[in-house]
């Protein structure tokens, strides 16, 4: 598949069958995440994969929106330098830098045949002690994965012409009109 | 290119040549910023595509961060609801999202043959009054978009081993350690 048919196949998948993640597979995906685009190439992320079933069925646990019996789950969070702990803020960089990050997992999974779901819908401090995460890490999202059971139908996404305006704001563009 | 090559090979673009930007080839990068996945499929994004040389260069002047001269830009944005204007805040989710929206814009591009750099240092009102954008619409990331003119090569990236930890906080995935 092109990158192109990638990204327009991907789907959120909450539903898996019980083949396990291959370690070189996920290695992989992972790998993904590194090469991400990152605010001043700070890259101050970090992600745990869940590996273990029984960690994992306690992650599930903090999770109200994981569904599906995935075969692993990555913990995507931001490292803040220590002077900043003060703030613990999610700066807007850092969020986005996770966003870049999780696509290009959920991406690279669809590649190569997994698939997966950011899920923000989760008790952070469970989290953190699941995984016994320092003061200074913020979870930012839990990541299922694996083997989807069945592919899901695109969900509505709004048309083109309604999210995109050009040159100002709600200037529509005429040719988007004209797509499907 | 497969998705993965895609993804490997993508840098942020900060020299571009004259070549134009064809409208087929940005609606199709536009549209997959469409299909990317949102908390809640709520997909509270505008995206503004800056075609016209004039507000580009008006556009260029609020972002130090915007190297190069690009054939255009798309200004990334949230749709706040009207009931949640006074809190002006841009929410953790809606921040992810843009993430991921701009990640596919990135990929897109670069799949294309184009590419471009995502530019969060800009004047925000600067922004919103060149393009005219009402209160609850926040100006997230500026995205220069063309031609490359030279492929940059991979800047300084951590090695997976310190990034990815495997079941809890700061246990190293040993089979990480052997790769490059």
């Amino acid at each position: 598949m092109s990158a192109i048919e990638v990204i327009k196949t991907r789907r959120s998948i909450r539903s898996f069958n019980n083949k396990a993640i291959e370690d070189d597979v996920i290695e992989e995906i992972l790998d993904m995440a590194r090469v991400s685009p990152s605010g001043g190439n700070r890259q101050r992320w970090k992600f745990i994969y869940i590996k273990d079933s029984n960690i994992l069925r306690m992650v599930k646990g903090c999770c109200p929106g994981f569904y599906g019996d995935a075969g692993g789950a990555i913990i995507a969070g931001l490292e803040n330098e220590a002077d900043t702990l003060k703030t613990r803020s999610n700066s807007t960089i850092g969020l986005l830098d996770i966003g870049f990050a999780t696509e290009n997992i959920l991406l690279a999974a669809h590649a190569l045949g997994l698939g997966g779901c950011a899920i923000a819908s989760f008790n952070s401090s469970c989290i953190s002690k699941i995984i016994d995460s320092p003061e200074n890490f913020i979870p930012v999202l839990v990541i299922s994965i694996g083997y989807p059971d069945i592919q899901p139908t695109m969900p509505p996404k709004k048309k083109l012409s309604d999210i995109v305006y050009i040159n100002s704001w709600g200037k529509k563009w005429r040719r988007l009109e004209n797509r499907e």
